[in-house]
């Protein structure tokens, strides 16, 4: 693996060196750990001019041990507690006779920048801006493999929920159940917060789970995602308790499920970002649902549960191949619930198929 | 609960008023949340010249509902998806006619900062510093009761683990089984990633817990704490699994317990905190295991899990009543394992009956 993260800060070193930047210090979590391996707590990464190096805030002993840190990578701790990374890696980049230092100036803080500028008075900060962000957006094939085993993951999880009583239950405790259940999977953790919604409170993105209890003719939407080796998948479906469900309730679910495969028959490479949006939103705007839609469709997923691209109404840019996103178009009607339908997919080439669904379990309508 | 906000809003502009700022923009979630009674999302809350408002990003119907917003102060939503709250909130500063705003320049990127300064260059931006911080660490009755109650429900979690069978289990499964107890018992969450460590991780700080089996004759060290109204506790034990601990095993452990007990001995009112830690740490430094202490014996607690005071070597201050803290020694021997023991306390007078013990689970070595 170690070629791999040498691979990519060559990469960004191209680009550093293209804007006028002999180094350049990340500091952004996620960042450090896709160029290193590994995002001890705090540590900032420092592409130098003479040496790359991982700057920590305790002795490597000290540190849990990670998955795959890139053994060829010098670490620097420093000697006390109390210090800060970057500060200590700004010394090192002027130390290396660096002039000029490309930094994370959409994570740094004002007060941690201050410091920075008056360690090394001589050396002149840039904004790296998001260029590590940008490498990120297209993964490997190594990395759609960390995504596919997540969500494989989470369509277990997800599996054996569905086979067990859900009337009764809190939305608290059906968000925990599949917590533990992502994590006997194999599973880091959970991607990012699980969200159960049952009634009124289905098909609110990002809900937080309540106390209330599963009813009978209820909606339950749930949102879940795995974390393996890092990388963060999300799948969102959608079932209706009971026997019969509502008219109102399959018109919703029909509806929601047609603007979710125009949004995902639009993955093409080439395609703008915003055309994905619009493919599923036109679906739901034009049913008379346009009050009712969140800001986005979807978004890409990788080392964060939120990444580039966005695929909403004034994203730009076009997808690539190889970037995975998820397509979860949804409704919400206030005092009365409503549905959302979520997958992670990756965008292929037709020749290739077509975009490749890494989260295959049903999306019909469940009666549970 | 609305006066309670307004009086800690009106000792901030007291403050900033004697600094020389007319207006003050919090940004910190755990600072807005304090002053305002929730902190939605990427909500900001700016002290106006004329008007306090809270500043969010997504219309009030998209939030979630909250615990205990403050009802008196206004809520102004941005009209569109991907504005910036701060950016916002400066705007209306200087329309207020404030010639200067105090900002956490502690909290704010480099990148908001520079949207602050373009969308008002004539406001004067001056760094707030960590005055919501300060004003943070004597907590109310209504806060500590917060805390205690958080801490009960942490005691019951950890009592039921201990009467289950906990040989063959993973530190990972354990660490799950707390944190759906936690919540069970009324938590909003676990206040921190539950740390479970076994054998030769057992006494590190922090320890993430691993797919190691609880085997005969481990030291078995758990870390918790309950989230209750936001506001969040620590417990700490160390156990030993199997019926007759060894000889090093109950000398390392006396030895924890009595620094521990010392630490705690100490927190009487006006005590510096570094004579705190020190009362902890010579116990352990003078026994030979200066090599093997973290850097801090304890901490403050609260809206967040690690606030200020700091109870370590280079502390500054001195306690106050009515100041939660943790005391929380360990010794963490390389390839052995470890104990840690971990209260949480509040400062109270001699004369109240001195420092209050939130976390009451027992400290006599279990051997389970």
């Amino acid at each position: 693996m170690s070629e791999v993260y040498a691979a990519r800060r060559t990469r960004l070193r191209e680009r550093c060196n293209a804007g006028g930047s002999a180094a350049a210090l990340v500091s952004r979590p996620a960042n450090v750990r896709y160029l290193a391996g590994a995002a001890p707590h705090g540590a900032v990464l420092l592409l130098g001019r003479t040496e790359d190096l991982l700057v920590c805030s305790d002795p490597p002993e000290d540190r849990p041990a990670q998955a795959g840190p890139d053994a060829s990578l010098p670490v620097r701790a420093l000697p006390g507690p109390g210090g800060d990374p970057a500060v200590a890696a700004t010394g090192l980049a002027e130390a290396q006779g660096a002039e000029s230092l490309a930094t994370e100036d959409h994570h740094l803080t004002v007060v941690r920048h201050r410091a920075m500028r008056s360690v090394a008075p001589r050396l002149h900060l840039t904004d790296l801006g998001q260029a590590v962000e940008q490498l990120r957006v297209v993964k490997d094939e190594e990395e759609i493999s960390c995504l596919r085993i997540g969500a494989e993951i989470a369509d277990q999880a997800l599996g054996e929920l569905l086979e067990s009583i859900l009337v009764g239950r809190t939305e608290r405790h059906l968000a925990l159940e599949l917590e533990r259940r992502l994590v006997d999977h194999g599973a880091d953790g959970p991607a990012f917060a699980t969200s159960v919604g049952t009634g009124p409170n289905s098909g609110r993105r990002g809900h937080r789970p309540t106390d209330r209890r599963v009813e009978e003719g209820d909606f339950l939407s749930v949102c879940l995602g795995a974390t393996y080796r890092g990388y963060r998948c999300e799948i969102g479906r959608t079932f209706v308790i009971g026997t019969s469900p509502a008219d109102w309730q399959i018109e919703l679910y029909d509806l929601v499920f047609a603007a979710q495969r125009a949004g995902r028959e639009a993955l093409v490479p080439g395609t703008a970002c915003r055309d994905v949006d619009r493919a599923a939103r036109q679906t739901l705007d034009s049913a008379g649902y346009a009050e009712h839609l969140p800001a986005l469709s979807g978004h890409g997923v990788g080392l964060e549960i939120d990444e580039d691209p966005q695929l909403a109404p004034a994203a730009m840019g076009k997808l690539d191949a190889c970037v995975p996103v998820t397509v979860e178009p949804g409704v919400h009607l206030p005092g009365r619930g409503g549905v959302r339908i979520d997958d992670t997919l990756v965008v292929r080439p037709e020749a290739d198929g077509g975009p490749e669904l890494l989260t295959i379990t049903t999306k019909e309508l469940l009666a549970l």
